[in-house]
């Protein structure tokens, strides 16, 4: 663990003070009453762009803009560029965003209405991924990758500090894993000031890459399949650095999900904690649902102190949101009394 | 304004302190582009009890406790009750809330999950509210008002005091207005710390008692009338002892929207800020979209400085919350660009 230490934490932290929120964790009374112990969640929905992605990004370009870098580029249209156009533009830095022509209107002015300058490069993803890197190389651009650097990571692990100050007692944090930068930062603040903590991940069945390298003891390849939890899809990285031992050192479980649970978990934050989530930010919620949490951890471990769920993010298509509803509720809206807690 | 000081209002944020949130402070993007000034979203909807009444009750209840109160009764079912019932469980008080055989049985349940006794009595909620009464009287409960109660407007003005640190140069507050409790309390912490701050209080058209009490100049009753801004219903009470004078020295503007302008501020929170929220929460969102905020408000009233919608709650019956959307989104969910804003 010593690549990072808990100072870069608090620094992180007053990087991100005005730029990023300390976020509300709130209480649930229903995962409550179904895990038997005080469940909650932690709301990253409520970030300025609508994830936590904000905060490993500004870590990163607020310490960027120290050493006067004054351009970044990236290729992601996701929460990561979203991240990365909003923290620069607060620091007063340009952002480029390299595009695929196949990139939907609708991103492309998403990503100018953070205020970045859309580059439209090639046919491909991997295009515009290719075009991010020689800038970096040929035009001097910085780039911040989207989870494997020490101060992005450092900037997701200010979570883990301010869960851990508002619940000391907490006993366990689940994470959603991806590439493994919030994992590894939430994990690393929660165990150095508290070693007894236990850390789930939770991952969709469907491309799970940090699972898989963790089986194979390496950073493998995985199939990028199409998945409710979008946001965890994507590779780790065949050269990483970072994350890969983070979590294998820190990690205590991993759980994966089918796309019914995570469609559930969607469903389940709407109806009763009246939260729109996208799919990623609910496999925490999902888990406690179908019983698999209860399944891994044991019961003792759960009944231990508090249990928080990381809600990592809002930024589901809004139409695919309702698509979820309503499959589950019913296209028709009727008043079934148990979906009805208005009082 | 000399029945209240702003001391009361730091005395109320310290019994609030763990108890209820400082809730956070967003910029809405869209909102600002549409009003061309920064607009924010205080948003209540995380509150335990998913509304700012939690705020109110709190700061009564913690102040009856102090006095040795040992038992409270309440006729509300709805955001009051429910706020009552968490605050008194949270000091060790308990809570009996009076309801008729008509209320339906999920939300009986609802109060008994609160930790609450539901004493169901007659057939109306006069009946309900006569037995709170005689409770009050004759068994030595502790009553607490749903606003018109000073120490219930010093815990809402609580709000103001977190608007005003966050925001020094707020130019407008935009309030939904029923009893005034949240209006006068906001309103006289905001004006007491900024004095050009303009408030605007927001109602229903359908029985905004607040409104035609002070066109007449003095507390008159309305008819109560199906709304979806249901929490906004209800009289102001003809013995007002507090909060219609608060309101008419502080209030600036009063705003009515229609039903059809309160379902489009719900639907503008759930599709654009993924938001949950109650119709009484959506009339500030509203006003500002159906150009009833611009047409009130002076230009360079809005131009002065940032804008603060408070946005009060997430009570919403999920079923209603699925009508509202489906019929202004179409029952057929599908993928129409502009909705599609995760990137």
């Amino acid at each position: 663990m010593s690549v990072l230490t808990l100072a870069d934490v608090y620094h992180a932290r007053c990087r991100l003070e005005g730029r990023a929120y300390r976020s509300p964790l709130i209480e649930s009374a229903s995962l409550s009453a179904l895990a038997r112990t005080p469940v909650y969640l932690k709301l990253e929905t409520v970030q300025p762009t609508g994830s936590f992605k904000l905060r490993g990004a500004t870590n990163a370009l607020a310490r960027l803009a120290e050493q006067g870098c004054k351009r970044v580029v990236t290729a992601s249209t996701g929460n990561h560029g979203r991240a990365v156009a909003y923290a620069a533009r607060a620091l007063g830095i340009e952002t480029t965003v390299c595009m695929s022509s196949l990139v939907p209107g609708n991103k492309v002015e998403a990503v100018r209405a953070l205020g970045a300058r859309a580059h439209i490069v090639g046919k491909s993803q991997d295009d515009a991924e290719a075009e991010a890197l020689r800038m970096t190389r040929e035009e001097g651009f910085a780039y911040v990758p989207p989870f494997d650097h020490l101060d992005v990571i450092a900037g997701q692990a200010t979570l883990g500090l301010e869960i851990l100050e508002a619940l000391p007692d907490v006993a366990n944090i689940v994470v959603p894993l991806s590439g493994g930068g919030l994992f590894a930062g939430v994990a690393f603040a929660a165990k150095h000031i508290s070693p007894a903590v236990r850390l789930t991940g939770v991952s969709m069945e469907r491309g799970a890459a940090m699972h898989a390298s963790l089986e194979a003891g390496k950073p493998v390849l995985v199939d990028e399949r199409e998945t409710l939890a979008d946001s965890l899809g994507g590779g780790i990285g065949l050269e990483n650095r970072y994350t890969f031992a983070l979590t294998r050192e820190l990690i205590d479980d991993v759980i994966l999900l089918d796309e019914a649970s995570i469609a559930r978990g969607v469903v389940h934050a709407y109806r009763h904690e009246r939260l729109v989530v996208e799919g990623a930010a609910a496999v925490g919620i999902a888990a406690l649902l179908d019983g698999a949490l209860r399944d891994t951890l044991q019961e003792d471990s759960l009944q231990r102190g508090p249990l928080v769920l990381i809600v990592t993010g809002a930024n589901i298509d809004i139409d695919q949101h309702r698509r979820v509803i309503n499959e589950a509720l019913g296209n028709k809206a009727r008043s079934d009394g148990a979906a009805s807690n208005d009082a």
